[in-house]
């Protein structure tokens, strides 16, 4: 019997690179994952080695899904991945230092046209394709994971800048001579309040600054984060609200300032800090609407990605392969 | 004798409507401004009267250029004017009130096609045509006038947003819980800082804070405006420099986080505050720096507009009519 046409259409192969695990998966038209597996960042100290192993481990997949003939190209998100020059440069979070030509290597190695734009910008991408902005063309995608990293689509494309790095909201400033980001030196910005390490050091700071008890005093510092405040502020606990409600503050100002900036229709949260819910959302809501004016108020939307994290990466850097040119 | 081809070229109506008066011209596609002149945005409290006075003073110049057969449409910039929907809506500085259709109302009168957006917007795409933007695809245009406004280019693109009013720049949080914008009701915002009337606010605050002897205790509270922040400035007043330095301060920490935003090649100044140069610049690109992360650092020019300030408005507006979809 003749196939059918759906299993003649082409697929697409998304790679995302992090600062522990590199998850890649072979994805259709629509978003469908056909195969997915994951391999460390970590065990190869030159890139050749790690792409060897990449190469090995996607090339039975590749077979099974009808061979090579049938993939589009590569798409790759990976932190301070530049999607004019293909490279990722100086990448705090991951072990190759320096300007690494990723997209070339892999193009090379795979013999397939490859495209890297950082995980951020991919994920908004996935969301734009197959997620909560689907037919938006104006939105704003905010992760909020171990730092905040950010993707802006404008008139229906990723806004890059005029040099591939446009989109560095957790590093705009929120309180000018506010706390210090260790990894950059400057002092305030969006990620130093909003991210995990965020969070945790806003549960210290409203911690030290009360007298009152709070369920979070028996959790040693160490394991402190986002999970604990959570689990505290639902069992009712005051000084854990106050966390999420300080954290979201910060985050509202945020936001009306992107939204001041390009007028998306909608803001989409993604990553562990959205799992608290309204308990992180309603104030960040009310503090966004507070510093808006009047023209925005009450029409932006702030939408949670319903997304599967884990797949998420990998869609959203196979969607950069239906955008390329040709 | 026939006549030549270029003077058969299409022409274009530029109209820019300010709080005080408006100005408008004909404008050739090399920026050439043919004909202009003005007349007063105050003669008329209903908008068909103001339309009435624009066609009598404009119809000569039509005739004059060849006739509206050689006139490809007209583009109007006007505060709070909407893009997509061709209204200016709740316009604080102009006598009617609410939400005017007044790009359907100019055509209909004109019978040209007639395209809207606000001021900012209008003289970004001058910029982009004939001045400092010239061949960029991604910069951010600020004016500092009465207000802060901004026009945001992005992929070649003026940034509209979702609903045609993003691009408020001026509107920012960049102090929160800071000084009070009296029109808005909010704190903090870029305007109150880095306007005209920012200025004189802050050289308020630097006379208050300070027992040291200025020029500028000798200027009349009605008088104190940029101006003469300047030149007491350039005759070595230390107060007079520092409410340059406090005012580029602000509008430093505010361009950087328009750079991590949407990583322009250029910011364009333009505007009265300008006219303090280096007094004003050199405050602002080195804010502007300090809080730009690594990536961006020493690579984003700030360029203060050259196109005349009476012309530029016109053209920019004019500019709006080649970008005409039809």
């Amino acid at each position: 019997m003749a196939k059918t046409k759906s299993s003649l259409q082409p697929l697409a192969i998304g790679i995302d690179i992090g600062g522990t695990g590199t998850k890649f998966g072979i994805v259709d038209r629509n978003g469908n994952l056909l195969f997915s597996s994951e391999i460390s960042s970590r065990n190869h100290s030159e890139i050749e080695g790690f792409i060897n192993e990449l190469f090995e481990a996607l090339l039975p997949m590749i077979e099974d899904a009808g061979g090579s003939g049938r993939i589009r190209g590569i798409g790759v998100g990976a932190p301070n991945g530049n999607y004019y020059s293909g490279t990722i440069e100086y990448a705090p979070n991951l072990i190759w230092k320096g300007i690494i030509p990723l997209a070339k290597l892999i193009e090379n190695k795979f013999q397939l046209p490859t495209t890297l734009t950082n995980d951020a910008n991919a994920a908004a991408i996935g969301e734009m394709m197959y997620g909560a902005a689907k037919g938006m063309k104006d939105f704003i995608m905010i992760t909020l994971g171990t730092g905040v990293g950010s993707g802006i689509v404008a008139n229906g494309k990723l806004v890059y800048g005029h040099d591939g790095f446009a989109g560095e909201l957790g590093h705009t400033i929120i309180i000018p001579n506010g706390r210090l980001h260790e990894g950059t030196g400057k002092r305030g910005p969006l990620e130093v309040y909003a991210s995990a390490t965020g969070v945790k050091l806003n549960a210290i700071e409203v911690l030290n600054n009360n007298n009152e008890p709070s369920l979070l005093r028996n959790v040693p510092l160490e394991e402190l984060d986002s999970k604990k405040v959570y689990e505290a502020a639902i069992h009712g606990d005051k000084l854990a609200r106050e966390v999420f409600d300080y954290t979201g503050t910060i985050l509202g100002i945020a936001l009306a300032n992107f939204v001041m900036f390009s007028s998306p229709e909608a803001v989409i949260l993604f990553g562990g800090l959205t799992k608290a819910g309204e308990l992180i959302l309603k104030p960040t809501r009310e503090h966004m609407e507070a510093n808006l004016i009047q023209v925005f108020q009450n029409k932006i939307k702030i939408l949670v990605s319903h997304l599967r994290e884990s797949d998420a990466a990998i869609l959203g850097a196979s969607a950069l392969v239906w955008e390329m040119k040709s």
